[in-house]
Formats: C-alpha cells, sequence, structure tokens
C-alpha cells in the first residue's frame, strides 16, 4: 500500500463523511478504531506497539542499542470538524512508511526509533495538543474534568469513554532523557512553498498561540422596539473589535503576527433580539513572543474601551497561552542534509501553526519537516498534498531519523 | 383567578426551566398542553372553543345578533427561546378576562366577541405570525414543506405532529367580510410608556420587518499558517458590515428605523480556522417603509462593497418583507374613548415591534393597546408588567371591545 492509498484508508474512519470532509476527534469510538488501524500498519513495518495511559499509540523500530535514548517521529491522526484528510495524518503514516523504507533499505539504527501518534493535537476540548502535553506533564487531574468540549463532555470522561483512567494519567509523562531528538512530518498548512516551488520546508522555529475568550454583555432587548440610540448590542460591540482587532494584527511589529477570531457566539440568538452576549474566541501567534504579547495587549484594551463607550461590560478568559520554539539544530542539519542528499530543494521557514512539536520542545530537542499544502488550503476537505510530494516528504523524514538514530 | 395568576400558571408549560425564562415553540409538545389549558380558561369564561386547521384557537362569545361581522381580539402563547412570560400570553389571557368582566357587568353585544390564539406569532420557522399569515391566506403548500425551523423540521411535519393536516391549512383562512375589526392587547417591548409615565399606549402605525440573510464566503484556512494579507476571512468582512449597518440605521432620514443582526454563524467554527463562512441574519423595521428600504439598500451595497474589496462573495437571501400597517381610525378612537372613561393617561404611539395585527390588517381593520413594559425589557426572563398595569390594559380592552360590539 503507498503512503497516498494509506491515507484513503485512514479517510474511511469519518463521523460526518455527507459533510464532504473528515470529522474524527479524538477519544471518539471513529478514533480509537482508526487508531487501532494505525497500529496495524505499524505491526505490519515491523514495530511493536502500545497504547500509553493518555491513548497515545506507540510504535518501536528497536536500535542496536536498545539502552540508547531513542528518536521518536510522529503527529496526530484526529481532526477538527469537516476537516482535510493530510493534516497530522502525513506525519504518522508517513512515519510508518520511512521506517518501512529503511527496513527494506537493510538499515540497523543504534537508537531505536519510535513512531508516535499524540492523542489529540486538535483542540476538541478548546486546547490543542492534548496528548504532547500529557507527555511533557502539563495536566493536573482537576484540568482532566475542567477541560470540556462543545458538548460538555470533560476530558476526563472522554478517557474513560476511550478505556482510559484519568487518574493514571501521570504514567504517560515521559522521561526527556530517554529521548535523543522529536522530529515531525507535516504539511505546511500555508501556501509558502507552493509559492516558492520549493519541495520541503526546513522549519527553523514554531510560532505558539496565546487563545482567549472575550464576552461582551449587553442588554437583549427587543429589535423592533428598542430605537438605535437605546441599545446596548454586544454583537455590535465585538463587531467593533473584530474590525480592530484585524488592524492591530496586521500593523504588528514583527510584520508575522495573526489574529483570528474562528468562533463566535451570540445570545439569545433569535433574529427580532438585539443580542445580549456575544462570545468571541480569539487566536494570537507569532514566533516573535513580544510582538505577540504587544498585539494580545492592544485587543484586550480595545475590548475594555469598546465596552465602556457602549455600555456594555466585556470579560477576558484564558484559554492557552504557549511559548514558540525554536528547533533543535542538530534535527535542522539532519534534514538539510537529507535534502542535499536526495537533490530535493527546500526552505528554511517559521512554522505558523502549531503542533505537538511546539509542546515537545519543552522537554527535548524538536524538528519539523514540511511538504506543500495546494493553495495553503487546511481545515478543509480541499486539504491536498500530491502522491510525489509527500514521497518527497518520506524520503527526507528517512534520510533525518537515519542520520539522528546513529 | 386574577390575570396575574393566570398569567404565572401559563408559565409552568415550558420546555426549558432551568435557563430561568419560558421556552414554549409552537407545535411542540408543551404548546399543545398550555393551548389546552387556555382553551379551559375560555370555556370557563362562558366562550365556545375550537381549533382551527393551522391550530390557532378560538374562543366565542356570541352577540345578540350573531350574523354580524364579528369584533375580533387576541394575541399569541407561543414564546422564543428563554423568553419572558408576558409578551403575547396578556393579548389571550387579558382577552379571556375582558370577556368575563363584560359577562359579569351584564354586558350583552350586539356583534359576537371572538377570542383568538394564534399560532406561532415567534419565528420558529424563520418567520414570525406564521397563525395570522395562515388566517390571511398566505401560504401555499410549497411553502409548508419549504420553512423549516433551525432542527430542520418543516412547517408541515410540524402541523402534522400536532395533529394538523398541511393540506388542509387552506380552510383557516378567514373571510374578512366576517370581521368588524381586529384589537390586540399587547405588553409595549420598549421603555416609550415607562419613560413618559403614561398607563396605556394606544397604537396608531405597526413597523414592519424587512428580513434578509447575508452570507459572506472566503477561504477557511489554517489561522497560523495564514498572513493577514492572504486572508479571505469571512468573519472579517461580516464585522466590517455590522459596523456599516449600525451606522445607517442610526442616520436613518426617518429617525426611527432600526436595523439589527440577532443571529450569527460562522463555518468551520474551529478557534485555529479562519472562517470561511460568514451568516447574518438582518432585520430591518421602521413604519415608514420608504426610509426602511433606503437602509436595506444601502446594507446590502455595503457588503457588496466590502465583499468585493476583501475578495469575498455575499449572497442574499430574502426572508420576510413585510409593509407597515396604519391602525384603523375606529379601534383608536375606541380604545381613547375607554381611557377617557377609565381616567386613564394614554399615549398615542407606534409600534416598533411587530405583530400578528399586522398581519391582520391585510384584511381587516385593526388596532392595538399597550402596557408598559419595564425597562422597555422583551423576550427575556425579566420581562414584567406589573399586575396593576394588566389590570389597567384589560379594563381599556373590555372598554374597546364593548363599543366595537355595538
Amino acid at each position: 500500500m503507498t503512503l497516498h492509498d494509506a491515507i484513503a484508508r485512514l479517510a474511511q474512519f469519518n463521523d460526518d463523511p455527507a459533510a464532504g470532509g473528515i470529522t474524527r476527534e479524538v477519544y471518539t469510538p471513529t478514533y480509537q478504531a482508526a487508531l487501532a488501524w494505525v497500529a496495524e500498519r505499524m505491526q505490519a513495518a515491523g514495530m511493536t506497539t502500545r497504547i500509553d495511559a493518555f491513548g497515545n499509540l506507540w510504535g518501536r523500530w528497536e536500535g542496536t542499542d536498545p539502552s540508547a535514548p531513542r528518536v521518536v517521529t510522529g503527529s496526530h491522526v484526529d481532526t477538527t470538524l469537516n476537516a482535510g484528510r493530510y493534516d497530522g495524518v502525513v506525519g504518522v503514516l508517513g512515519a510508518v512508511e520511512a521506517v518501512a523504507r529503511l527496513r527494506e533499505r537493510g538499515v540497523q539504527p543504534r537508537r531505536s526509533i519510535e513512531v508516535l501518534a499524540f492523542a489529540g493535537e486538535e483542540p476538541r476540548f478548546g486546547l490543542g495538543c492534548i496528548g504532547s502535553r500529557a507527555l511533557v506533564g502539563a495536566f493536573t487531574r482537576e484540568d482532566l474534568d475542567a477541560l470540556c468540549d462543545r458538548d460538555g463532555v470533560s476530558l476526563a470522561d472522554a478517557l474513560r469513554g476511550a478505556g482510559l483512567d484519568p487518574d493514571a494519567v501521570p504514567q504517560a509523562r515521559l522521561d526527556p532523557a530517554g529521548v535523543h531528538a522529536f522530529v515531525e512530518l507535516h504539511i505546511e498548512q500555508g501556501a509558502v512553498l507552493e509559492t516558492g516551488g520549493e519541495a520541503i520546508g526546513v522549519v527553523t522555529a514554531i510560532a505558539a498561540p496565546h487563545d482567549f475568550r472575550l464576552t461582551f454583555t449587553g442588554a437583549a432587548t427587543h429589535s423592533g422596539a428598542t430605537p438605535m440610540h437605546l441599545r446596548r448590542d454586544a454583537l455590535a460591540g465585538a463587531a467593533e473589535l473584530l474590525v480592530e482587532l484585524e488592524r492591530l494584527a496586521t500593523v504588528s511589529a514583527s510584520r508575522t503576527t495573526v489574529a483570528t477570531v474562528g468562533v463566535i457566539g451570540v445570545a439569545p440568538g433569535a433574529i427580532n433580539v438585539v443580542p445580549g452576549e456575544a462570545r468571541l474566541d480569539v487566536d494570537v501567534r507569532d514566533a516573535d513572543l513580544a510582538a505577540r504579547e504587544a498585539v494580545v495587549d492592544g485587543i484586550v484594551l480595545a475590548a475594555r474601551e469598546i465596552a465602556a463607550r457602549r455600555r456594555l461590560t466585556v470579560a477576558v478568559e484564558p484559554i492557552v497561552r504557549d511559548t514558540p520554539v525554536p528547533c533543535a539544530p542538530e534535527v535542522v542539519t539532519a534534514a538539510e542534509a537529507a535534502c542535499a542528499e536526495l537533490g530535493l530543494s527546500h526552505r528554511r521557514m517559521t512554522s505558523g501553526a502549531y503542533h505537538d512539536a511546539m509542546i515537545m520542545a519543552a522537554a527535548v530537542p524538536v524538528g519539523m519537516v514540511f511538504v506543500p499544502s495546494r493553495g495553503g488550503v487546511s481545515h478543509h476537505p480541499d486539504e491536498y498534498t500530491a502522491p510525489e510530494q509527500l514521497d518527497a516528504g518520506v524520503a527526507v523524514l528517512a534520510g533525518t531519523l537515519q542520520r539522528l538514530a546513529v
């Protein structure tokens, strides 16, 4: 089975095929079935597999020195709602393929190589990268009850539903001394490689998000009976903030800050009622921490000014605040050497999207390899990377792993 | 049982008591149970009752000349989501109380007086006043299949669920020659009476809505990997339109136009995805038709300009476009005479909210009587009108009916 075919097979595990894309959220029965299928693929490639206490799937190819710190590679196979089939999946199935190729070539690595499918990179529970966060010990037991999905299911309940014990989650914690490096193959999710015509992106730094929720509260009054000047319209305030948020990101000192509102909700939500409440989930990202925080501060300041002027209140609730990370020079060097050997053009670049590698960087040296995304489209059914582009990514990942596993 | 107590009893029919307000949408089992209770109240007040082919409830107090065109009064007992307990209900239970008082006083009207509880004034199916629309013959059989609620249930299916036959709906059509006048008692849903200190509002004209849906479409791309200048953010375009919509209504030539977006939705709706689609349900109202249409035109023009500048597309779908109506002089005169006789202060005013009376005006002479709303709050659990204010409204309605039924 080619990687392209394997990706198509995995895409069959889908909770909403009628929507046209893939919906496979972590810990759902569909996700668990997909994970079992991935484990079979790992075993077919000669790896032994295990599921850790958080539901992360590990496949191990033992090296000639089993006690040496190992090389870990992987990504995730969960998706957002109605997403594409490449995001995350390429880094898991591509890693299985890279291991299979190295074995076929008779490579015998000194270090063991492990392929990892992180549980929950996408923010089902409002927070991304929960699988890698569990590996670096980021969760308290209370967090598992507090984090809930859009239907109010807590992370703890979702773990139980997948046959896992929330009290055992600390056992998933990784010993950093046992890991030599982590490398993640991923689609770019932007249009930089396509625009530049390069085959491969070698990532030198990963931008990190600062996410928070703004809730404007005004008065839910009748749309017909409330003159414009007597309104306390929460959505009108939110709209003004949205315009200002876009402006603040555009003029950010780093020129690389992005700010997005991807989730908005109003209450009560009837056509003949002025919204009494408007909630915005704000996502601000940059590899430049100071520039990012300046934009966040500007957004919060603007929200307070708008609220005061419009006789609204505004509440700010934290969602996540991660730190941008540089990639490890040894991983960058290994990936660039692999590109050179294969004769593949590459570009050094920053990852605008965050990834599990960003979280793993708190504990171990990390790096990333990107393949192009057609039209820069991601998290959408139209997400696409051509078979030959995937093949180049697998070849570079194999070469990188081989160098790191020496 | 006082009117205040009856209102409290009806509030027990509630599909979401935990939310703090009333949720009783038309044709639900809870609504049907409420309607049966209202029919019992009508019978206790000496009326004969029937349900017509659309689910409108009629109570009849026969006059001394049963063949004379009758006087009809009433309102509705369905609610929006998590609403108050007075909107609509006051006009139904208050009319039952008015009839009871006239009977107690030994009044024998020449014309029959009928109390009507319209089915579905609130826009469960995206369109308000469906009960009165059925009475004036506004629906084709196709409309009943096409109009759907937020869960995709069609009006036709909802009718079936309430034991009604969609094919029989034309039988609900009212013969205008059989109706002398229609008068509706209602809470103001604004703060004009409270601010002015008047007990009663006598309505001289009813503003009407022009509602439509704007759908902006851009590109759903990754929030981290898509630089600001490469975005086609549908919500950013919608936000700009919201700011302009508020401005256009505020500067409208009539000084009475209101424009509202009470419903907004984005797709795909994830914190790390730039919205590829944003939908706004726009509601524009005025008793001045030309001023209203000028604001609607300005909004649509602005939407198209914003979309073109941002490389978005925008679609405009009609929802409803009703015509503002003047109230009938004979009803206004009767209501004012009733106020004078009772020594109650009153104000002539326009209704900013629409009501079934607006739809009925297409077929018969109409009028309305308002009682104050505390703080102008409506469609909200805090909606309130004091018992003595309700009592004044019932007294004026009784006096109005008595005069019209001569």
